[in-house]
């Protein structure tokens, strides 16, 4: 978390959270965060951010600027100073569950739950859903974008490019995590190298080419620099004839890239020529506006193209640019310590009440066969996989989260079992996600309370 | 620019400027940025993002850490120690020409230029592409919104909602910061407030009427605490049966929220439920997966809604998520002090050179006629407006720059007098750019240089 993020969260979280306190009701209170609808053609999603929300939960504070700014807001004129000192004493004590990142999820299975007095569960929300949502979006995207390019069982390795069509410089960063997870090589972001170690790759930018003097003279300076790292940018002036006289040179070069034009017809030709120069161990680089779908075909249509580099569509998740991530109110100690479980019932936006498990079931080929919702306390079902797990205990973290690169190597396992008829870019089939009998039947009890509750 | 941000650009930058540094090779270079080609249904952009980039060019530097990680990268290994003492002391020494923020711009035309020895221009290239990404898209975006809002004359407020569906914490404030630019009334995420004094607003979540026993306490509590800021959240259990309820509350409050619904059937219903209880001063804020589409059906339709709450569409730009934005050497300075001309031209991507001025032209009615791209040198048209205006010479900002309540002020005065066939929000026309035949002169000629570049 960067410093001073403590204030990034909706204003109603602190009107409600003086509410609560000058109300002086501060009960326990659980929140899931879930996806109720997943993205077209989506059938899951690679959870992914739960690293920087673990370091924002247990960082959390208020410094004296901050409460000052609250303080001189007009809508708080009627509330005690023992809020604000309340602020400054702000330190997260609750309990908070988790999927592991790198984790398949689906639809309304809960990411994330917050166990806290309300009033810490709810200043969380709005940081919680910003930072779920860049990296899980921009993780199962990658994850679309790896696999179209693997079509027909090749590893060719998809480089995140996105960074300069982020939305703003910090976005590239969480992107290129995200886009890490879901499975590409790596990123052209140095800060996510640095910060995340993420490796990190590039070639040259057009204007490199521009600047000298002709086309041959900008790519010998190039060798004679990075003379094991040079990858040319070829389309400059004219594709063709730049990787002719590429070919041509006597040092060595590992790759040419190509960015515009159509990638299918010219990386044919393109290869043909570096073959018959004996340059077949010169890779092909394609880029420029690829998405899943572009590839996918570029692959079945043999294409020989080795590395894939995706900017825009990946980091934006351009077909789906967000993700209907909600963190609702599930239940509540009640005076008596007894749980009163709560839900919203809202026209077409009705929730589950109660804290959940979520578990994974298999079948004997240990494929993915269902998953079901149950109350946390129920009795798992017969081999069953159950995927939240604490990961905060009383405000403090459990233990070390696994690596980067554990989360990356998870994605590939849970992605593995899954049948191929879920992972298609078009037209995925639905998984089957249930709910239990008993978690059902309390969901039918609270919709009956909440018509009372509505009153009249 | 928030701290450790240095490292937030594309690899290849840094091997593009070890190269640069290594081949003794840096002379002025002049980049511009601009959006190529405007997204789908948009004739227009609204220009953001310039305070941010004014800090991040003038305080840009590397510390001794993040020199020490790029030196670790196994691409540097062959270059000169030389080239990580010049990033120690790198400081931007150039000139930046910029359009003021609110100012409508269109495809093609520089938002901003740089002109700087090449190797600190290069560097700069992705963390300003991505800052006038997200702030100009959003402020874009939301100019939309709020104009469908007010449709029919009628101002309506609009408020940004968005920051838990931004690309991250950070990206929903730059997102905010856009959104008042665009003509939004203010913004739901407090540290948007903090940082950029946009006035914030919120109303309560379903978390709040969850919480207590029922519907009724729920309202009354927070009507205590806040009784002049209560906007009650209507839509939990039963909108109209919630309505009914609070209007017959003897004490006073400002607004109800739909969250949920058929909003005009609801709107007209709760408008009638209102009125009849003498409750004509109460407002109706309504919200819930908005965008100016949805939002001129219902003003067309008079659904009778006072304030419009717009989340997830504004902050990611939904059916526009990114930009076309790019950032290309236009001339660089020779050896003799003479200017050398420079494009890509690169199939169906070939690029204008030279650093360019944009001007406008007014009709007699002081309607917008016409823009004309020119070199930057040339004479001025008659009756034509400039855009473009120094904002950093040699390195320091030139003065203090217009305030945020400034830059959205120019942004209205700027759209005010755009014929209304460019504004609308399907199938606008196309407004008319021309280039000078100066400047053509020059794109022709460096074409036919290029031909030569590119060698046979």
């Amino acid at each position: 978390m960067n410093a001073g993020f403590a204030l990034m969260t909706d204003f109603y979280e602190f009107t409600m959270a003086a509410g609560y306190f000058e109300n002086r009701f501060n009960p326990k209170a659980t929140f899931e965060l879930y996806c109720h609808t997943l993205p077209h053609q989506r059938s899951y999603l690679l959870v992914c951010g739960l690293r920087d929300i673990i370091q924002y939960i247990t960082r959390l504070k208020f410094s004296t600027a901050e409460v000052k700014y609250l303080k001189s807001l007009p809508v708080f004129q009627n509330v005690s100073k023992g809020f604000f000192e309340y602020l400054r004493a702000f330190k997260f004590s609750g309990d908070v569950w988790a999927m592991p990142e790198g984790e398949v999820c689906f639809a309304n299975e809960p990411i994330l739950q917050i166990e806290a007095p309300i009033i810490e569960a709810q200043i969380l929300e709005t940081y919680l859903l910003s930072m779920i949502n860049i990296q899980t979006l921009v993780a199962s995207k990658a994850a679309r974008i790896v696999r179209a390019a693997q079509y027909d069982g090749t590893a060719r390795p998809v480089i995140d490019f996105g960074s300069r069509r982020a939305h703003g410089p910090e976005a590239g960063v969480l992107a290129a995590r995200g886009a890490y997870v879901g499975g590409c090589l790596g990123t052209s972001n140095v800060l996510a190298g640095h910060r995340y170690n993420i490796p990190v790759l590039g070639t040259m930018a057009h204007s490199w080419v521009q600047a000298f003097d002709n086309e041959e003279t900008a790519f010998r300076n190039y060798q004679n620099i990075f003379p094991r790292h040079t990858v040319l940018l070829v389309d400059t002036y004219n594709t063709l004839q730049a990787v002719r006289r590429a070919a041509a040179f006597k040092k060595a070069f590992s790759g040419v890239r190509l960015d515009s034009g159509d990638l299918l017809a010219l990386s044919v030709r393109v290869r043909r020529i570096l073959d018959r120069a004996g340059r077949s161990d010169v890779k092909i680089i394609a880029s420029g506006n690829l998405d899943e779908y572009k590839i996918q075909t570029l692959v079945k249509n043999k294409a020989p193209i080795d590395i894939f580099g995706v900017g825009t569509e990946m980091v934006v998740s351009g077909d789906a640019p967000s993700l209907d991530l909600t963190y609702k109110l599930v239940q509540l100690e009640t005076k008596q310590g007894t749980v009163s479980y709560t839900a919203k019932l809202s026209c077409g936006k009705h929730t589950i009440p109660g804290r959940k498990q979520v578990y994974r079931m298999f079948d004997a080929k240990q494929q993915l066969k269902k998953d079901m919702i149950t109350l946390a306390g129920e009795s798992a079902p017969v081999h069953a996989r159950p995927l939240l797990a604490p990961v905060i205990r009383r405000g403090r973290p459990l233990k070390a989260l696994p690596s980067l690169a554990d989360a990356r190597t998870r994605a590939e396992d849970s992605l593995r079992p899954i049948p191929s008829c879920f992972l298609r870019l078009e037209r995925p089939s639905v998984y089957p996600v249930e709910y239990s009998p008993e978690i059902m039947a309390v969901s039918r009890a609270v919709q009956q309370r909440g018509r009372r509750r509505a009153g009249r």
